[in-house]
């Protein structure tokens, strides 16, 4: 086994002692190569241009830990919920780690601290913080390989921070739904806004859901989102109901 | 090391010595568990229920072999094209294991013959070839673990049936592009039919693509996917001609 838990020689010729020691803070082991760790947190807004015009920044860190995250998150469900259907999986790992999720994740392992970007921009880039924890994994993996990488994403982001039954019992969010039912279904679907009400701050949107390009329901909120929401919930209960007849 | 290339003591008394063969031949190693890769090969027409309802089939392995399977090939991308951003890595792995792609590498492979379906409805599961192949892929995760799936991978399939500076050169298809676009700047991209001309072998249709209910691009052809192809041909053109203005 690998000293992992001593400091490495180079920790204390670096200049980077606080991203060694936060990488500890958060994982519970010091990086091998810090250098990784480092670019997977330069946002593209902070990325500098080489000589050969290529942009250094997390995004292919963000690539790779996209993938391994997704195939760790595959094998705990396969394992946790052996009596399950792929229908059941899938939507578990949709609530486990989609975008919304993993920027609360961020937030709560405090990578948003560590993330280097333009301070002017930070609105503009709202998913930095959950990329930055994608490029994040990516950065372990190399730097660590699948296996370790696997035990540290389960010990310390799975199971840390999450309640696996209650994530059961959540609602996923229902334009997800009707968008995997779409793409499984091999239908069009469009969320159309078709109309706004009122002005300022009282102004609320009217969305309306068409599948092929029928009509198929409608949602009215102070926000677009929530309105997409409202017609697509309507949208999810019209459907069981028609495949309950 | 395990003996790997040794028969196990069970293939001598197994009734499965044609699949402990078949998989000797398509990977160079004799499977540990067997029963994995003979569910791998279960398709859910040929599946069988058990008591508490719960069917027994490959669907199963193969979410878990596709997770998998993006993984492998996204480290093998990232590795293999140092300098190249992540959206030509995604384009990539898009070319390299989609649907189309899969289908055709396990019939290369001779996985078409090992699939126990029911023969009455193989026209209905066109994908039934690729979608065993991803569930081989998650046997064999479980059998032998990410390191040793990743070798094989690499090398009885990408390496073995890939040249990748051909693919490098391939044209993605235009729809995917389009539609990939589309999900990255968050607008809602749709292919209508707006026309169909003549009627029998000659009937010609028309699509046209509405980015955000604007219409972009037409395109004509025999069959509709011809005729989203070219319209995608189009749009793909035309925002490439505005990106350099």
């Amino acid at each position: 086994m690998s000293p992992i838990y001593l400091k490495p020689v180079r920790y204390y010729f670096s200049s980077d002692k606080d991203l060694f020691n936060a990488i500890k803070n958060i994982f519970g082991f010091y990086p091998g190569n810090i250098f990784l760790y480092k670019l997977a947190f330069h946002h593209k807004s902070a990325g500098v241009e080489t000589v050969t015009g290529m942009k250094i920044n997390n995004e292919r860190l963000e690539f790779l830990g996209d993938a391994i995250l997704d195939a760790i998150t595959a094998d705990y469900l396969f394992k946790t919920f052996p009596l399950k259907d792929e229908g059941f999986l899938t939507e578990m790992r949709s609530k486990l780690v989609n975008r919304i999720q993993l920027n609360k994740l961020a937030q709560k392992m405090g990578l948003d601290t560590l993330v280097q970007l333009d301070s002017g921009l930070s609105n503009q880039y709202k998913s930095f913080q959950g990329d930055a924890l994608e490029a994040l994994i990516g950065a372990l993996y190399l730097d660590k390989g699948y296996k370790f990488t696997n035990n540290i994403v389960l010990e310390r982001i799975i199971k840390h921070y999450f309640n696996i039954n209650e994530v059961v019992n959540q609602e996923l969010n229902f334009k997800s739904k009707m968008i995997e039912w779409a793409q499984r279904q091999k239908k069009q679907i469009v969320f159309n806004v078709v109309d706004e009400i009122g002005s300022g701050y009282k102004k609320q949107y009217i969305i309306e859901i068409e599948i092929d390009n029928l009509p198929l329901s409608r949602g009215q909120d102070y926000s677009i989102k929530g309105a997409e929401q409202l017609a697509a919930e309507k949208a999810w209960t019209k459907l069981n109901e028609e495949a309950q007849k």
